[in-house]
């Protein structure tokens, strides 16, 4: 058993390092994480700087860990094509610090590196923690582990990958696992606009999430009530039933001509 | 009529030049844009450093244009949330230098604007011409005014953005329009492995297109075969018709205990 570990806090973050732990007696393990914090990098990838890879022991002397100087979809990419001598037989990625809840997905370094594993045909899960202080790890990591075991036997569907969400709550609050579909939320009053010493004018992105579908069934009403969400996840982004609909109008505009 | 043009290649790049003077007598022009090239950083946003936002007269006096040391997705979210004073009626974003086609979406920063700007609740288009080499850029503009004065009278569904490829052929080639799904594509063998001056390796992420699935009714196959593809798509990432089975064996996963 060999699984592909990756974050997006950084390779240095106390969720991979809880990971690997949990999953060190059960499978090998092999880290390729970013060597410092990109989290919200999407499913960017870095195509117009190198990228370097730095072997750390941060995990032990038996654990194979590369640091890289660039976005988790970056480390998935090279771990699976320069870095690992064999492919792994799972990805996870995480353990997030933070939830990735709803449209966060979107965003998320933690979900995009989950898709990238899915895209070379492996199966994968992104795990986060559903809270922002005292983080407690070790229930996602255990359950993470569990849920490993169960994918390995299961066989996930194709094109799927899991994404998990564990409330930040002690292990006997916890009330049981809901597999959820994606709510949906948005950030408002997003930005918090200053002045530099210089008189200069400059942004942080910040702002509140205002939740608009988070009703029973949704990952974001799991997470409220004390359940761990899993919600399955794919990547086709074609909207099949409107294409009917675009055909019927889309004649009326002009294909250009020469003049 | 109010569109807000955004884009990847960044604010001096000639894509959205050429958009801008396409749709400059047809409604009011805003211009947010990266201050240099941020493609392929997907749906990325900055949330680790202050975001900075310039005034810039690239458009001419009267398009207010601004730089943004960010993401296209960040300039989405500056646009509309500090920047312009009204809501745009649109969002266009690009011309793209070179295709968006199949997997492409996930990575590119051109369609995450365009996703941004529908999440926004803003009628959202994404258009890129699909080659590398002497790009002719006015037939993709004018075909992306005549579509987006459709748009406006059409309605799209919301949630839905379209995402449009021009061939980079003469007008005389293109042989229509089609409404596409997504195909499938991969990269293979793309590091590209050497060593800097002082020994030390770095990995140019680099290689070869293979298409998976490029068959009749794709974006690639309609660009293969001198059309413009138009592809609705949406950003719903649960993979619904899953979370039955998920459900089916997830009970065997145990719930962490204290112990």
């Amino acid at each position: 058993m060999r699984i592909l570990l990756t974050n997006d806090d950084g390779i240095g973050a106390p969720g991979i390092k809880a990971l690997g732990k949990a999953l060190a007696n059960w499978a090998e393990i092999f880290v390729v994480a970013p060597e410092e914090e990109r989290s919200a990098t999407g499913h960017g990838i870095t195509v117009h700087k190198p990228l370097r890879v730095e072997k750390v022991t941060l995990f032990g002397p038996n654990v194979h860990s590369w640091a890289i100087n660039g976005t988790p979809t970056d480390c998935v990419k090279l771990a699976v094509e320069m870095l690992l001598d064999k492919p792994p037989n799972l990805i996870v990625s995480g353990i997030n610090k933070g939830p990735n809840l709803a449209t966060d997905v979107l965003y998320s370094g933690t979900v995009s590196a989950a898709i990238e594993g899915v895209i070379y045909g492996f199966p994968s899960v992104a795990v986060s923690v559903a809270g922002w202080e005292n983080l407690e790890y070790q229930v996602a990591a255990k359950f993470s582990r569990d849920l490993c075991e169960q994918i390995y036997q299961s066989h996930l569907a194709p094109d799927t990958l899991l994404n998990v969400n564990v409330p930040n709550i002690v292990p006997d609050k916890i009330k049981g696992i809901q597999v959820t579909k994606l709510g949906s939320r948005r950030y408002q009053n997003i930005f918090d606009k200053r002045e530099d010493p210089r008189g200069r004018v400059y942004y942080w992105m910040a702002g509140e999430v205002k939740d608009l579908d988070a009703g029973h069934g949704t990952d974001i009403w799991a997470i409220k009530n004390g359940y761990i969400s899993v919600t399955p996840i794919h990547f086709d982004l074609t909207k099949h039933q409107l294409i009917k609909e675009v055909n019927d109008w889309i004649s009326r505009v002009q294909v250009p001509s020469a003049d």
